[in-house]
């Protein structure tokens, strides 16, 4: 059995993930390729379980380091119920947000570094990606585009800061791994994204 | 502000911990120490939660690392929120079970590696225990000790293999740490044991 490939999308808040991984999805379907579409943090039901105590806000005071391992511990789950035997049984394995997302929000935006978030996902290295699309939308772009719509809400100025240090941390990203993760500019029309990103899929030989 | 010392209990089940930390609470309370008693898994509400999650018996099909991972979690809170504060502030810390437990049971008897399990603990090495008293009582003789009585129950025939690997384990820690790690030998009557604990705490200059 040939091994499936594994492909997954980065990129800060409002740069267009959900409606770019949709188009790929229908790529695929189009495509007849096997696939399964899971996400970070997420996936297994014990992974999913991780996410809501992460995300839940009566967890205010969670330390970086916390929230860190609990990442990890969510991956690392992930990786070996669901990642790795879809992979082995040769499926396609598309992720909504993985490693990446860690080493740019809690290893660099939060300072913890990438080395230590690289060795606490130990568990990520025996399933590292084909190739990763990171969907780069500057967060001022992102804020723009929304219109200042609800300037109040998700990326509000307070919040500018730290969606500035997450898109430094992807950068660095970029920079360290090139072989890995392909830069889609998504400062274009979303037809335009999506043409960038089927021809990344197709260089790479997965669709 | 003279930082106060961090005292941590270890040891198999079966080995009496929970009645020598009862009577380290006693003895600490007779000659006005000022400290605080905590657990781990646990401490502040964030870890007590962890705790709650990775021993549900719900989540049987947790992997070793996420496991592990987990308690790492958990411990990075409890050091940051819970036990750092204290000792800063001068308290006498004491805390059933610590870094040496995941050492025992997750880095050595599920075979995850010692290297590995202190790489995710780096949050435990800001708070290393100034001693930590290992409840020195093999399995077999906490099997024997309790006559069999609730022979299907955690002792179980098909669990002692697991428990002769996490007493190994400790041993290993004690091989590995020996001017912090104290081994207490648990064989005698419990008048005997707190003998040695207390004569123990007296030579760090604890109480």
């Amino acid at each position: 059995m040939k091994r499936g490939k594994f492909v997954t999308f980065e990129g800060c808040e409002g740069a267009g993930k959900s409606r770019q991984i949709q188009f790929v999805k229908e790529l695929f379907a189009a495509r007849g390729v096997d696939f399964i579409l899971t996400r970070e943090p997420g996936g297994p039901a014990i992974s999913e379980k991780i996410r809501a105590f992460v995300l839940d806000v009566n967890n205010a005071e969670m330390t970086a380091e916390c929230e860190a391992l609990l990442y990890a511990a969510a991956r690392a789950q992930h990786v070996k119920q669901l990642i790795l035997p879809a992979l082995e049984s040769g499926k396609t394995v598309l992720c909504d947000r993985y490693i990446d997302s860690s080493l740019a929000y809690q290893g660099y935006a939060r300072g913890l570094g990438m080395d230590y978030i690289r060795a606490i996902n130990a568990a990520a290295a025996e399933a590292l990606p084909d190739v990763t699309l990171f969907l780069d939308l500057p967060p001022a772009a992102a804020f723009a585009r929304k219109g200042g719509a609800d300037r109040g809400d998700r990326l509000e100025v307070s919040g500018m800061d730290f969606h500035e240090k997450v898109y430094a941390g992807y950068l660095e990203v970029c920079a360290r791994f090139p072989e890995r993760v392909v830069r889609i500019d998504c400062s274009g029309t979303k037809e335009e994204t999506r043409a960038k990103i089927a021809a990344a899929l197709q260089e790479r030989g997965i669709c």
